[in-house]
This record gives structure tokens, C-alpha cells and sequence, in this order.
């Protein structure tokens, strides 16, 4: 009989999905109820988004491990010390989850979203994935939850769709919306000013969203020419529909 | 007390996901326990792929409706037949839609993917959408599906990422992918020719993924440039990751 420290833990790489508890998937929904080490990133300070999506369903005494960034929006992502900083943050989680597995242990890392898709757990993936057995759990995007809310489809036949980061130039944004059929932008935040007059020069003002907070319990859709505020919320999301041809 | 023929019933429009049952979401996985009404699109002669899905959590007596399509590639898209065929067949399923919900009674519709990305149930939707209530759940995609088994994030930082058809013509597939970080190419079957020489001349042959039955027990993942085949299957998803910069 194998003692439980001689086999090495799994890390679980699971998507959360957009922000309600019964939006993840079936397997999330049991991987979490049967954990007994999670481990989520987080604003210091914060309980943290992803925790609080899973607080009803966590088992009573799993252990927890907060990864909390160094730093968010205090340091500029061009200036080079903000690299540094963040990958030896990457680097000292990882020791950490490589700690848990080394004991038998496996650890469920509980991402928001989808793990693959932006995100931050793609480097702990990226540093660990030839070292530990990774099985990685996708789940339904913010994006999705943000077309659904508009109430409107994203794409229809032959659309293409162009997901754009809110933080491309306001000339790379007004090139690839003039160039696509249906967009979405994310990390709308800082950069709703720019992104606005981005959607006005290429004449579909008319027809943007903006979503915040998709599918969460203060999930708001708004026509993009009727939001007023100056900075939206960092998860933001701006959606622009395909047709049907 | 209202009889319950007195109110309408609610449609849903639920995303089953990339094809595990396991990977729907909770909220979907409910609603289909604890339906009595569903309807789900089919090719003719097949059980359809939507309702396999389903098939070991559907309650016992449950009523079901299939779509049969009437069409599927024996006319092309471009004829204007096509359009005028499926237009009468989405019309006729509303018609029965309508007189479910006229009774009192809910539906859910099954939904392979996520119900507004691509899909056949828009037309549904777009049909009745001011005369029924009708409640969309979003789902994990195809996509997420095929770059998760890929075994590599689609997207880091502000990467761009480009869903296409693979029935764009090769000159805008090889524009669209010359200019966006990571791309995702949907659609494949018949295509694979063109998008196989659309690929090379952007010199990222080498990079590109395909994905088979993404999430299903008889996924395959494989290089572009070691896939043999002429015809991929129809949902096959072609990959081209992103890059951390």
C-alpha cells in the first residue's frame, strides 16, 4: 500500500466561469466540493472574487492558500520592474503549490473565467506543466455571460468575431473593429475614454454594449452611448454583435 | 389559484457546452433534471448530438421534439434556396414551440456550444423573442474546449484573438490571421484545404493545432502539418495560439 506522501498531487487548474456559482461546470462543481487544498488569487486585502464565487460550496476544513499580487495598478505594465515584480510572485506561488503536491496533496487553483483564456493562471501552468500532472477544467467566459446579458447574439453564420484588450492603441482598436463583423472588448476599466472614441470613428457607436459585472448579482447592460460614468469597472466588457448576412 | 393553462410557458435556451456532460454548467444540468418538455436540433436519420449529451440525465418521461434539419450540405450556402428551405423549417419549429408554451408549459431547448456564439437556436430566439419569455444560459464553447486539449492558454496578456469560419475565402483568412495574436478557426470539415494553405502562407504552419471532437471521449489533437486527412470532421476546430510578449 502506497502511503499518501509517496505519490506526488494534482493541480487543478479550474474554471470558474463568469461569476455565479451555478455557471460553473458540473465537473468544477464536484472538484471543489470534494478539495481539501484551494489556492486563488487575489487583490491583498480583498477576500478575493474567485473565493467568494465558491464560498457556499467549499468543504468545511479545506485549507486555503491566498496568492495575493504584489501589486495591480500601482506600477505601469511597460515599465520593466512590473515583469520582474509579477514573475517572482509567479515564482514563489509556485514553490509554494510545489510544496503542496510534493506531500500528496492535490490543489485545486480556482481561476475566474476560463484558465486559458487571459488570466493569471496560465503562469503557474506555464512554470509547473512539465514538473506536475496539470489537468486543467475550461469553463464559460465573462464574455459569454456579457452577450447573453445583452440579449442579443454574438455571432450568426459566417461572422467573425475579434476579441480586443481594451488597453490596444485607439488606432489598432478603430483598425480591427472596422474590420471585424462582431467584437468584444475586454479590460474596458481606464480605458472606457479611449475605447469610446475608439467605437465612435468607426461608426457603430450606435450599436455597442457595455456590460458589467455578467452574470453576477449586480450584473448591469448598458447601450454603450447611454453609460455615463468615465471609468468603468476593470471586468468590464464592451460588446459589439454580428449580424446575420 | 391560475390553472396551468393559464400561463405561458418559459423557453430555454440552454448551452449544453463542448459535448461532456460533465462540463454543462450546474444551472443547465438542473434545468434538464428537471425538465418535461425538450427540444433539440438533429440531423435527419441521427439521434443528434445535443440529445446524446443529455441522454443519461433527461428525466423518464420527458416529451421530446426533434428539429429535424431539412437540409444540410446537399444545397449549398449561397444558393438562395438554402436561406428560403431553413427559414420555413425555423418558422414550423416555432410554430410547435409556441403551442408547447401556449399550455402551459416550459421547454428547454438544447443547445450544443454556447447558445448565442454561432448555432442554430438565434433562430429561434430571434423568432420569438417579443411573444415568450425565453432565458438563455450561456455554455462553455467548442473553442475553449479545443484549446484547453491543446494543453496551452489561447490568449496571455493583450493578445488579440480572431474567431473565423473556415468558409472566408483564403485571402481573408490569411489577412486576418497575418494580423491577430492568436485565432481560432471554426467550421473546418470541407475547408481544411484551403485553411491548411491559408496557414502556410502566414508562416505559422508549424504553430497550428487541430482539434477533433473537442471534450468528447473520442477527442484528438494533433499538429496542422502531421494531420493527414483531406476532410476533417465538421466541428474540428483549428488553433493558433497566442504568445506571452
Amino acid at each position: 500500500m502506497r502511503k499518501p506522501s509517496s505519490r506526488i498531487g494534482t493541480i487543478y487548474g479550474i474554471g470558474l466561469g463568469p461569476g455565479s456559482a451555478d455557471l460553473m461546470s458540473v465537473r468544477a462543481d464536484k472538484l471543489i466540493k470534494s478539495s481539501s487544498f484551494i489556492a486563488f488569487f487575489r487583490k491583498a486585502g480583498r477576500l478575493g472574487h474567485a473565493r467568494k464565487i465558491v464560498s457556499e460550496i467549499l468543504p468545511k476544513n479545506v485549507k486555503e492558500y491566498a496568492m495575493e499580487y504584489p501589486i495591480t495598478t500601482e506600477i505601469s505594465l511597460s515599465d520593466p520592474r512590473y515583469k520582474k515584480i509579477m514573475s517572482s510572485f509567479y515564482d514563489e506561488c509556485c514553490q509554494h503549490l510545489r510544496s503542496v503536491i510534493n506531500r500528496g496533496e492535490d490543489v485545486c487553483v480556482l481561476c475566474e473565467g476560463d484558465p486559458f483564456f487571459y488570466g493569471s493562471f496560465m503562469h503557474i501552468y506555464e512554470r509547473l506543466r512539465f514538473e506536475a500532472p496539470i489537468e486543467v477544467v475550461p469553463a464559460i467566459t465573462g464574455m459569454s455571460a456579457a452577450w447573453t446579458a445583452t440579449g442579443l447574439p454574438i455571432t450568426w453564420g459566417d461572422n467573425i468575431l475579434t476579441i480586443l484588450p481594451g488597453t490596444l492603441s485607439k488606432k489598432e482598436l478603430v483598425d480591427k473593429i472596422s474590420s471585424t463583423d462582431a467584437a468584444v472588448i475586454m479590460k474596458v476599466g481606464q480605458n472606457l475614454d479611449k475605447i469610446r472614441e475608439a467605437i465612435a470613428l468607426t461608426e457603430r457607436k450606435s450599436d455597442a454594449f457595455i456590460v458589467e459585472f455578467a452574470a453576477m448579482s449586480n450584473q448591469s447592460v448598458c447601450k454603450l452611448v447611454e453609460y455615463k460614468k468615465e471609468v468603468a469597472p476593470y471586468f468590464s466588457i464592451i460588446i459589439l454583435h454580428g449580424r446575420a448576412k
